[in-house]
């Protein structure tokens, strides 16, 4: 049910032509309300793309009735033209439906610096609204979809009160801020500026904590959007708790369908001076190449974690460290611990524990390996 | 010829048991002077081996009488013991060539965490200081290989002076300050001082240039020794260009021997603010996996190129830098130019030239390409 599952919501995912295999590429998302409280969160790459571009000025007043997203073109770096296009988008939605186009985000996806055919996505726009029903969630989130190997879907329920979302991304996964297409839908009744804290609560330890390939993408967007239609105001902590359990299912499943990978794998920081702190150095290993290829051949080469921790600027003594990958300790203060070959990598699990003893906080990024079918992927179709 | 070009020097390098292989693993080399004036520069990682901890030291007061260098092991993270086999080294040298253990430098390479046995080492060094001779120098090149497929060396001679170096480095190619292992003399009659201003010029515009795959390493270090056997005191300038010279010669060696790679890329920034800033942008694209994967697939991906760059806080505007890559100008204000089919990548040399529009400074970066080489060698081994 995903982006349907809260009531006062209205999806469709259809065929428009923009790919040329004729899947499903765009999906468009009604808020029915009686709100349009939204919030959204955007990459923090400054090479942006159009969509982003005319999404954050939509956003800005908090109020969003529709979502209309499209694969076979990301839309990014298509100059004066390509804003046009989106800005056709955004208009074609808001005649179609009777609202403002001031009330209509945009979302691309897939290859950069190539044109869309704007007539085309305005008669997808047209046939898509048609078609919008309130169990079109499964369909707006196949629509999404680009080297995905499977839709990203997720709902919680809270008491009287349901959040649906999905999600796309196999690659450039490394957000600054958001990440990848994500759109969440709530029936819920709270106004932007507390979708907006809680999305950012969420977003923070979610979709910002992973790290599959250290490329950070131009189009990435995380739209929340609330209907209201429940009636209920929920406590702002169970709201928050609720939602964040959403990005995480989420982006664990994109961490599961990045491309190529045979690992997931958690980095966890224990012991760090702050929770920046944890997440830099976590981050640092989850970039590392060479401990990256490590994990894809099996190898609990714990001398290419230190290596890479060793670059960062948070206060640490290296020589204090230990690290520990899938509950063996192979590194205890600077030096070797238990025997390597004592270290199962065969399951995709991985988690990789790196105690600083520098202070209270911790984290966790998540990334994947570097596998051949990585750079197959990445090397031999453009995306 | 190489370490032993210069006059005032000798080297061997030798089979002394520390690879399992039989293969040469360990170098020395000796100034015989009339003068020791040394400088060094090491990795700016703050994990550093037992070796950096040691020569840090030793090189402070400008002076350095003989360099040791062992493959099989980088003795990095093995604690005090390890500590203990680096000092056992330095004082077999001092020892056998009766000179002060704080005259001589040790460098290793290898894998991390493992604990090298000092008594081979020790039985090692006997053996070496038994073959110095004034053509050791290849010998010596030779014996400081790891995951190299050939040594590197370079000579470049001034007006009654040589300058001769050799290097070794395959991987971990990311130096945040010096670079992989690197030694290189000259019989020029130089101060300790004048040879550290000259040192941190040349690798400043050349080994730190160098980004093959991201990864800093924990035992990188460039050492310069003078034995000031010719007699003469050149130039400054003159003598900085050479050594820069002789510095850029092994660092396009080290890119080119680089692991499983199948392009050398130069990136060239042009237009920046700063040198710093071309720096930094060129270097946020030798990191980008999914550009080095395209480059492997001969795919002018110039979207991915403007994805990387968009990451810096470098002033520019993404919207106003044009892309070249192999003389075809494929990106052009932020927006599509030449059709990406007029780019030639199968050539191994790569040039990809980013025009920022921003100011007058500009820097090249050297990387390689992501294939499934680097995946397999750096997966299936351990180093």
């Amino acid at each position: 049910m995903t982006v349907t599952a809260a009531a006062g919501f209205e999806a469709a995912g259809i065929a428009a032509g923009i790919k040329r295999t004729g899947a499903l590429d765009l999906a468009l998302i009604l808020n029915r309300g009686p709100s349009a409280a939204a919030a959204a969160v955007f990459t923090s790459n400054r090479a942006k793309a159009n969509p982003i571009i005319w999404s954050q000025q939509v956003v800005a007043d908090g109020r969003v009735r529709a979502i209309v997203l499209n694969s076979g073109g990301a839309n990014c770096f298509t100059g004066h033209q390509g804003f046009q296009v989106t800005h056709r988008t955004a208009e074609a939605v808001a005649s179609a439906l009777d609202i403002g186009a001031g009330d209509v985000l945009v979302c691309s996806t897939g290859l950069i610096g190539e044109q869309l055919d704007g007539e085309v996505l305005e008669e997808g726009v047209v046939s898509a609204v048609a078609r919008l029903t309130t169990d079109g969630g499964d369909n707006a989130a196949r629509a999404i979809m680009t080297t995905d190997s499977v839709p990203k879907t997720a709902v919680r329920t809270g008491d009287g009160w349901t959040i649906g979302g999905m999600a796309k991304g196999a690659g450039m996964l490394a957000p600054g801020l958001a990440t990848m297409l994500v759109v969440i839908t709530t029936d819920a009744d709270l106004p932007a500026s507390d979708l907006d804290q809680a999305l950012r609560a969420a977003t923070r330890v979610s979709f910002d904590r992973l790290d599959s390939d250290g490329c950070m993408s131009t189009n990435d967007q995380v739209t929340l959007m609330a209907s209201g239609s429940s009636g209920v105001v929920p406590e702002a902590s169970a709201f928050t708790e609720a939602l964040t359990e959403v990005c995480l299912d989420l982006a664990m499943q994109l961490l599961a369908d990045a491309e190529g990978a045979s690992h997931e794998i958690a980095i966890e920081v224990r012991g760090a001076v702050t929770e920046d702190d944890a997440v830099t150095v976590a981050r640092s290993v989850a970039r590392n190449n060479l401990f990256k290829a490590a994990i894809f051949g099996n190898d609990p080469n714990w001398g290419r974690v230190l290596a890479a921790i060793g670059t960062t600027d948070a206060p640490f003594d290296p020589y204090l460290v230990d690290v520990s990958m899938n509950g063996v300790r192979v590194c205890h203060a600077g030096g070797p611990d238990a025997p390597r070959e004592d270290v199962d990598l065969t399951p995709r699990a991985t988690h990789v524990l790196v105690e600083l003893h520098a202070g209270p906080a911790s984290a966790t990024v998540w990334t994947n390996d570097l596998t051949h079918d990585y750079v197959h992927e990445n090397s031999a179709y453009s995306s």
